[in-house]
């Protein structure tokens, strides 16, 4: 298992310095992992000049799974266009095809007082969004500023899904509903926009190969008010890339313990990137207090999803679970009455804990 | 004042006719009101076949503002695309160039418990989204589904603003600003869509006729997690029209109360059509139980932002404000220890406090 690490901007160095130390664990007992290292974003600006740096490049095709830590800070922000951070995260994921991007978003009952909705709201709290990481408008053409025939400047963009882009999202998350509750909500605004109209019709359809999952549709707007209203009326939601980014936002924030959360961005042969859900917290980076949580479950998704690695993955999540249950928490999750720790710590109890 | 009444579908009718006798009280008492009526929506379709009828257009044209109840219902959902109820509400906003959509999200302190946030969060929220209205996406051409170069088929549309669309929107939302607590919030994804980072730099420049208003700006996707984390940072919220559909939606369920909440979609010369930030609600239509004080609280700001009389649109809001001290609640706000009233009866009770 050839594994490409990239750590990264602001904290994402110290966080995925913990993976490494759960990888490590894993491979001591017996799990073959080739590590490799590379910058992305900031980091690749700095070292290659470049936020994808064909290096980076190179070894990433090479490599069967990614683990990112985070990537931006304000260091950067004055760059052009093409040379910040968060295009090195859209070229990756572009160059590995990586177009399934899946974001759970799960309440830890230890961590429920986190969260700033009522207990009884959120409490069990566990949807896995879906979202589509390689087209819509965040890739279509054309785009840009132009004068338009008024003479007036304007800025303008494309949203674009082809079929065959709707229907394979569309399997992995009606995959990914029947191994969970059986629930699909497609998430769209076909009373406006035609691309979305369209994205409902091909859902519709792949639907009949999955006649054990029960689909639905949402407005995109409705979508951002229920999850609100009551967040476990869902189970699986696929949607576009925008209404992606929006949402999986949102519905993390209804745990409030975003340091908690992972993600993986898959191909269709399951080669994946794995980062956590939050940023790159320039803010604290190199206070080694950040929470490697997100990562070290990001870590657990490569061993589920590019591996197959079922029990491992598991294994590392019960590692996580039994830290929080001994009451060890960073500073992003502590509250009275747990044990504050520093990120490095919480890596070596989870190591612990393995 | 030519006021065009569009009772619209599903309760539209019935929380319209609240209005109507709250104004039939106004004009007693001196307010000198002209009233005509006319259908939109499935309400159109079933009159005229269309759901933005000639007659409609001509009476709203005529108008000085336009009061709706709410469009929509489950027998219209089969028609073709242009038939559809909410293709009138979106002719009607273009028709009239209604592009400064106001939409407040208030929690009123006798209903802070209907919020699923918890009360330390929301308590004293008021935040007024500006959302742009007339362009965007919504009306972005090309739009369509065709076949690609590679033979297959593709949903498309276009995101676009010209400069003086965004300045527009952008005088509106600072004068906002300026009238309440002096803090104006840009919502963006200036980091993924030229439309949006053009949108950031016209913000900019018109900023610098307000140098007493704060202006900042958020990703879109970070704005959406942090009206759960935290809405009380925000005073009002700048948008485009597919993230103010969004956003707005999110925050008025912030306040569990979509019942109570009003908005205001204004041309530039204080034009308006007012309506509730809900739907049509077919499932209870008829009934009489519905919550007609967010249709009372749309008449209000047309008060206030078409015919320019604070001093009524005070008087009206402290009477909504009177009803609910006084207990009485609909059923959609209803909770122990307050008196259960009907549609009608809330109406009555509004006039009665006046
Ligand atoms: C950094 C940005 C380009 C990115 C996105 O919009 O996809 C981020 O918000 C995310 O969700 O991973
Ligand atoms: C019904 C629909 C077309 C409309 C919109 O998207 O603008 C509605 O959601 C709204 O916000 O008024």
């Amino acid at each position: 298992m050839k594994i490409l690490v990239l750590p990264g901007d602001g904290i994402g160095p110290e966080i995925v310095a913990q993976a490494k130390k759960v990888l490590a664990a894993l491979q001591t007992d017996g799990l073959k992992i080739e590590l490799e290292e590379a910058p992305l974003g900031g980091a690749g600006y700095d070292a290659y000049g470049s936020p994808y740096p064909e290096v980076t490049q190179k070894l990433a095709r090479a490599a069967d799974a990614v683990l990112l830590g985070a990537v931006g800070g304000p260091q950067y922000d004055k760059l052009d266009r093409p040379l910040r951070p968060e295009r090195g995260l859209l070229a990756i994921r572009k160059d590995l095809n990586l177009f399934a991007n899946l974001r759970p978003a799960i309440l830890y009952p230890e961590l429920a007082n986190a969260s700033t909705l009522k207990p009884e709201v959120v409490s069990g709290l566990d949807i896995l969004i879906v979202r589509e990481l390689t087209g819509d408008i965040y890739f279509g053409q054309p785009r840009g500023v132009r004068v338009n025939e008024a003479g007036e400047r304007e800025g303008f963009n494309t949203m674009l899904y082809s079929e065959s882009e709707i229907r394979r999202i569309g399997h992995v998350a009606f995959q990914a509903a029947q191994k969970r509750n059986k629930k699909l909500c497609s998430v769209d605004k076909a009373n406006v926009l035609e691309t979305t109209e369209f994205w409902k019709e091909i859902m519709i359809d792949v639907a009949r190969d999955y006649p054990d999952v029960e689909l639905s549709h949402m407005y995109v707007d409705n979508a951002a008010m229920q999850l609100v209203r009551n967040p476990k009326q869902f189970d699986v939601m696929v949607t576009g890339n925008i209404f992606g980014d929006i949402l999986s936002d949102e519905a993390s924030m209804l745990t409030g313990s975003i340091g908690m959360l992972p993600s993986a961005s898959l191909d269709a042969n399951n080669k994946g990137l794995y980062e956590p859900s939050h940023g790159s917290a320039p803010d604290i980076a190199g206070k080694d207090i950040a929470n490697p949580l997100a990562t070290i479950l990001s870590l657990a998704m490569m061993l589920r999803y590019s591996f197959n690695a079922e029990a491992a993955a598991i294994r590392v999540e019960d590692a996580v679970k039994a830290v929080l249950a001994k009451g060890l928490r960073t500073a992003d999750i502590y509250e009275a009455g747990t044990e504050k720790v520093s990120c490095s710590a919480m890596g070596d109890a989870v190591v612990a804990a393995l």
